[in-house]
């Protein structure tokens, strides 16, 4: 029995289309002669019989013709050209295929969601500064790329505790999160049931999915840090990967000297890997195991064409910490291991701060793109100042704009429970809309060939007074619509 | 009768102290043995025993010792300052004296306010660089500085429409919206009763409030455009200037010859006064009364210390017309207004977009420089991005922290209901803090040296989980309460 039989777990799941858009599929045909691939848009029709198709990440959810059936999960999209296909040099990752002149089915996906050549998104891959984040064992996921080239890709956190939520309710999120545009999905899942969460969110998700292996490898310690172990850390590796985890944040940088370049500061380690890895290396006095033993980590990764995501465990979690001695060091480590990854074949992406000042941003760009060569860049915002708790996820939209626009790749995105709480589904919704429309100003800025068309067409509605237009191409449409509904709700006015 | 002795309008104001705060009084001695000023100041009591204060917008409503009585109005804190002072060269205006050497009770105030030298305030003043805007007829207010040097500042726009809102609900939007932190209010109100409504809101504002005169002056000719003259204009000017209006937005930068540059836009003139004059322009083929006229005005101005606010009538409503020739044109025109205004001794802002995709907002900045003489910039945002109506105080955010950063003095506040209806209660609270935040991120990249102990005693509050203070410290203390409580409602967890 797999963890999707259990009748017992029974997801609600929203489906059906966003309002006044309609699910299409651009039918891309394969230069080889294989069946077309199908990549899916949001068609937004407007009232002056055009339209226009914006990037989907919903998945079929969103397709009124699928038949959604979570026990079942979603259609193995991916299976034949997994299947189809001969390893490089014994690798068989998109890095390695990239490298060795081949463009990949998934690469042709990314390509044709992005509006653009499939070389380039081989090139970038090949060059390291772009990833696709696809386990071979993870073959539901609609293929997606990550790098500055592209359009800047929002990650929505999701994960329950034994206190506030259940299986159900985060498969739900997880649907939810990519019906308003998140790009991936990160489980954070802990507590009794996280190997069954992860194998329902896996199964249907539309996305790539990323974990941070060291938190379930703490449970089976009983959260205690010093009994931590490679061998005990490799299992769970091994478990999620067979699962399909797409990417895995990997705080390989916490160096045991690093450690005591935290004490000064004025809020310490605050990300949660970083404190295991430090509590561990403290308890040893031994170098981090993440870090030797990171090739044999490598060859796991590279068996399942898993992506790093190389967490900075030393990331400032204040403005006044920020671009300190701690983080720069471990950055400089997380290049090394850039450099050891791609040596395998292996894709990498390399995770920042946190909280940065205005001022202090673009440093972490360039700094990134010089010691991890032009890795894509994975920021958790960052927050622009700290005295707005509760209205986090703008302070880190602020920043989070500004750094993606200088060259992030990836946002991960912050939630209003930010520091205070678990969030909940309304919470996951402001979350990604907030960090969507951070991630388009970015796209506007860098000047990404299909960005500005939105902007311009929803404009052109408003100037218009095309109400209905308007509120079919906000990123979202029933927020847009209530919010006018409510100081002038008469009909007229919507379609004068 | 006054306006305020009609009984049957009956504000409900909000009073009494921000969560954790309470309100005390700077004594600041006068140099010159007059009575110590007493310069309000928010403190937060900390569980450690010290405490931090901050900058205090909200005026004697927080004072639990204070009688409010909104028949009567706010105490007249200024008047014996403008009683005793003599005019320089026939103008009584804070440039004037700065120019001459002065030190005012409004330039020591305001530097109290902002912890720096009133020396460096009047400096600034009569450079040009900064402005106070104190209509001798306004003695309520609590004097500040706008500039690029002090501490940016937020404006929140109020006003009834015969529809929706009435008096009573208006005094208590101008409470509450000073109480979130807005350092001045501009009043735009329309419909039967706007001479009432302002008046009630000027006898009972702490904080400079700003209009924009065309709008009643519209009033006055049945709204049709062409029907306006300078004559009515003027009128309305002396009316308002009477009445205590401390800045006011002039449209007189919208030439006939820079109407046609905007045929070509996605979105035309969306400025509803730049609108108003473009029509007059082109009903009567004449060059803009309001250009014609500007040396007139500027007596009038003169006479009050009013401040100009040069409104950018042609500024940019999308992404796609940002940083165009009408909206450059007329940044020309409103330096060369600029430089008449200050041979009068008259203070200038001026006012900048509306939207701006992120790499062309510096741009603004530096060129609004370059043609007004640095006078300070008071920018509408800008948004970011048009894709996201009901969540365009992030995307506008996005770009005003950014634009703040480079040196915009003051930011006009957006609410999520901007371009789909008129802002409630929350939206006006919302769209206060939000503001707040991106002008304190734009602090902190400044350098302005009380910014960042704010941030290090919250985030040390954070690390030390004292989770009272953390609320307390916070910018909307309600709302991070409410949140953390969610999910971890027990009190240990709040003390712990």
């Amino acid at each position: 029995m797999t963890a999707l039989d259990d009748r017992s777990v029974q997801p609600t799941v929203t489906t059906g289309p966003i309002m006044g858009s309609a699910k299409v599929y651009l039918s891309v045909a394969d230069p080889h002669g294989g069946p077309p691939l199908r990549v899916p848009q949001r068609r937004v029709g407007l009232s002056d019989g055009t339209h226009i198709d914006l990037y989907d990440t919903s998945g079929p959810y969103t397709d009124t013709g699928a038949a959604i059936d979570v026990h079942a999960g979603l259609p193995a999209l991916r299976a034949d050209w997994i299947g189809a296909r001969a390893p490089v040099n014994g690798a068989d990752t998109q890095l390695a295929h990239a490298r060795a002149g081949t463009i990949t089915p998934e690469m042709r996906y990314a390509a044709a969601r992005e509006g653009m050549d499939p070389e380039t998104v081989r090139a970038e891959v090949a060059a390291g500064r772009a990833v696709i984040p696809a386990n071979r064992r993870h073959p539901e996921s609609e293929p997606m790329v990550i790098g500055k080239r592209f359009l800047v890709k929002v990650n929505a956190n999701i994960g329950n505790s034994a206190v506030t939520s259940s299986v159900a309710e985060e498969v739900e999120k997880m649907v939810w999160a990519t019906r308003w545009g998140a790009d991936t999905i990160m489980d954070l899942s802990t507590g009794r049931r996280i190997h069954e969460t992860r194998e329902w969110i896996l199964r249907n998700s539309p996305v790539p999915v990323g974990t941070v292996p060291i938190y379930q490898a703490l449970e089976k310690v009983n959260g205690d840090p010093a009994r931590l172990s490679w061998e005990v850390y490799r299992d769970t590796v091994i478990e999620q990967a067979e699962q399909g985890v797409d990417y895995m944040t990997v705080h390989a940088g916490v160096l045991l000297r690093y450690v005591p370049l935290t004490a000064r500061r004025v809020t310490g380690i605050v990300s949660r890997g970083g404190s295991i890895m430090a509590a561990w290396c403290l308890a040893h006095h031994e170098e981090s195991f993440l870090y030797t033993r990171f090739e044999e980590l490598c060859d796991i990764f590279r068996a399942y064409d898993i992506t790093f995501s190389l967490g900075d465990g030393l990331r400032p979690g204040s403005i006044a910490d920020a671009n300190d001695e701690a983080q720069f060091a471990e950055l400089r480590t997380l290049g090394e291991l850039t450099a050891i990854a791609r040596t395998k074949d292996v894709q990498v992406m390399v995770e920042g701060p946190g909280h940065v000042p205005l001022h202090k941003i673009a440093e972490n760009v360039r700094l990134e793109e010089e010691l991890c060569g032009e890795a894509p860049f994975y920021t958790l915002g960052p927050l622009a100042t700290d005295i707005a708790p509760g209205y986090d996820h703008i302070t880190s939209a602020i920043g989070a704009a500004q750094i993606a626009w200088h060259g992030t790749a990836m946002l991960c995105y912050v939630t209003p429970k930010e520091h205070l709480g678990l969030p909940d589904r309304d919470d996951v919704k402001t979350g990604v809309i907030t960090y969507k429309l951070a991630a388009h100003s970015a796209d506007l800025a860098k000047g990404h060939p299909r960005a500005q068309e939105w902007d311009d067409t929803l404009s052109k509605a408003r100037f218009e007074f095309r109400w209905k237009d308007q509120f079919h191409l906000a990123l979202d449409p029933e927020t847009a619509l209530a919010y006018h509904d409510e100081t002038l709700p008469a009909e007229p006015a919507k379609t004068a």
